[in-house]
């Protein structure tokens, strides 16, 4: 099949590449740019995509969204676990369905099969738009857009971020080239909501990653 | 009721604007620059919800797009009626799901309860994303996206463009205020698909329009 996959430079979208791939998959990958502080991801997804052999495209949207710890200069992003009520801070309204109907839009105009999204079971907690009746109603509304049918594909959705990262090293994915931590330092925080989602992932797994904490 | 409008600075989303204000909404009108050749009904907009005396909020995503006759130099706008085959150039592939899913994020935000948009019964022939059934299951995700829900209102989806331009004289919309044409000249050219319809349209009503040709 042919699959537009949003590629964010993290764990989890760059475990389903490599799954993608496992299977035969030509694969177009996609980041957005959407004024996160966090541009690493970009810088992530790029050399990922390079090492993946795979086409790599960045769409920007700065400048669409609202005020969020993760793209405000004027809020700081929280320590903490994402259980925490102050994660919130975190949620950036909607970004799913804009990545997603961007990522629709693209395999639209390249013909291709479906779009691939690694929404996983750890992100529910604070992130609605993670949640599978979410992906199930979008997945209702992908092939109505437009004639040419596109579905959604979301095989993490019932997954953990420890399942994922298990996933991935056996696929052989570089985990250590990808990017997490929300606050885009030198190394990873080891600190925020998805650094230590991270570190708890990969717990009796051998970590690649250098934290600064 | 509050409402987040998606305002083109047409015909249609006019009329829902002053629909809306007729039944005491708060409007918050959204216009969103991807790149058209049209810029001139973002003016429209803007003049329009000066008029109406609301909030205007423009959004630029530009370079989002693949080709479309619409955004690219390269593809000129085909002149025609709507059923002709070759204003499917005119087609920008998911444009009606990513500018709801925006205007989702924005009326999540600012704590709005719906999102307005005036998908049309006229729309149906080229554009897959204004047909019922795309609607339907827009506003079967619209809830799920996020904690705090946002209905989509889209009272229009089975109103022909005649019986709306009737609707936004009766309450007087400034539908001479309007800008339909896609090739954004200084006057609408009379021979684009969107013209051929406005002219329909306004046939046995005062159309207000210069046109061209």
């Amino acid at each position: 099949m042919k699959s537009v996959l949003l590629l964010s430079g993290g764990l989890d979208s760059t475990t389903l590449l490599y799954d993608l791939l496992s299977t035969g998959d030509e694969v177009l990958a996609l980041s957005i740019f959407y004024g996160q502080k966090h541009q690493k991801e970009i810088s992530a997804a790029k050399e990922i995509a390079t090492h993946a052999r795979v086409k790599h495209i960045i769409k920007e949207i700065s400048g669409i969204f609202g005020e969020s710890a993760l793209t405000s200069d004027s809020l700081e992003v929280p320590d903490g676990h994402y259980t925490d009520l102050s994660m919130k801070q975190t949620v950036v309204p909607n970004r799913n369905m804009i990545f997603l109907s961007i990522a629709l839009s693209l395999a639209i105009s390249e013909k291709f099969d479906r779009v691939a999204y690694a929404a996983h079971a750890g992100d529910h907690t604070i992130y609605p738009d993670c949640r599978p009746e979410f992906v199930e109603a979008m997945k209702n509304v992908f092939p109505l857009s437009d004639w040419f049918k596109v579905t959604l594909y979301a095989p993490y959705v019932n997954l953990s971020k420890k399942e994922i990262c298990k996933k991935g090293l056996a696929l052989g994915a570089p985990l250590d080239l990808t990017w997490s931590c929300y606050k885009g330092g030198e190394a990873h925080c080891g600190k925020c909501g998805t650094c230590v989602e991270r570190k708890e992932a990969f717990l009796e797994i051998i970590d690649p990653t250098i934290y600064l904490a």
